[in-house]
């Protein structure tokens, strides 16, 4: 895997939050926006979010700050987001389903092109208007097309499985939503996407809180 | 917010990922793991992941490491997830209801009673065996069933509103799926969860293996 690689993985993960307040602040027609106002809106230190911005080649001006369409496009370009690319989901499930109809990620160039089940049932129908393969079709498809990028929703006993046949199939990059920790060659890219480090940090912070206030935890 | 209270921030972020493994050894039949081997498994850094297991207040032995009942109790303990917990759902589309199939949070005492929705024709069905209730009755139920967690999977031009709602109804702590950044009193908690994170992550390593590759973006 290259993730250990990505030494600036925070900085990374925040530049995404960066670009919704941008746009909020775009969208009250604001011309420039400075790094302290933007540590500001998400309660980061601003030394912090310059050097996150740093991460794009943008260099804001004295006094003003960065300009909004340039700090834009620089953290899109960054990112890649700039760039349409095609993705499959293996795993129609719930959470498969779910991110077929996350609107999102088409604003982040990022295109479902297909998706693929076990499930014959499944096969033929559409979801959020993404077509459902079998899963049997899966490595043909991905190869005819090219596709790089599988988001990865099947139950923890398909994970495996499926990951190597994406892997078979010239799959680059894979989005990891279930808890398996998967087995790749070193130049496929995993990104591990569990929802229960977000829980991990609820909890801990009801904790902190209910320590400070002396409230017992409900 | 607390959010800029919890200095370790990254470590609690990996604690499930630890508890996922260190569970599959304990099925594998291991008595013991070593800080090593859970970094090996994870490509972290071993000192990291020992100072990680330190926060939960265990410590190991030399040579043999963690006993993995104590390190699962110690971890569990650690994150609050011996305590059942109750949590409300607003938002009862794509996300909120893979969210409410979700089988992974009972695994970490967090139930989900109730959810709420604005749209009149979902209110009184079940999903995922979790009843969904229309919105204008949250405040009221919220406040004589006591719950303070609530996971907010509103749209998000609804998301503010729905955040006032639940404060002033008591939550103690939102785990907001939405982009919007939401204004919370000082003592209440809000968990930031953004799936574009994930998807940075992933971009940024798909383009660092093209430029060390030389292959082209697909």
């Amino acid at each position: 895997m290259i993730r250990k690689k990505i030494s600036a993985a925070p900085s990374v993960r925040r530049l995404p939050s960066y670009l919704n307040i941008i746009r909020e602040l775009q969208t009250g027609g604001n011309e420039y926006v400075s790094g302290t106002v933007i540590a500001q809106e998400l309660k980061l230190d601003p030394i912090q979010v310059r050097k996150d911005l740093a991460l794009t080649g943008i260099t804001g001006k004295p006094k003003k700050g960065y300009r909004l369409p340039a700090l834009i496009t620089a953290i899109e370009r960054y990112l890649g987001w700039d760039t349409p690319r095609n993705a499959v989901l293996v795993g129609a499930g719930n959470l498969g389903s779910a991110l077929m109809g996350y609107a999102a990620f088409n604003c982040h160039g990022l295109t479902i092109q297909a998706a693929f089940d076990i499930n014959p049932h499944l096969a033929g129908t559409e979801i959020h208007g993404i077509r459902v393969f079998p899963a049997g079709s899966m490595e043909a498809q991905i190869r005819e097309s090219g596709t790089k990028i599988a988001i990865l929703t099947v139950s923890p006993a398909s994970a495996q499985a499926a990951a190597d046949a994406l892997v078979h199939a010239g799959i680059d990059g894979i989005w990891n939503f279930t808890t398996v920790k998967l087995k790749v060659p070193e130049d496929v890219v995993v990104q591990q996407e569990d929802l229960s480090s977000g829980l991990a940090m609820l909890s801990v912070m009801l904790r902190a809180k209910t320590r400070e206030t002396g409230k017992p935890p409900a």
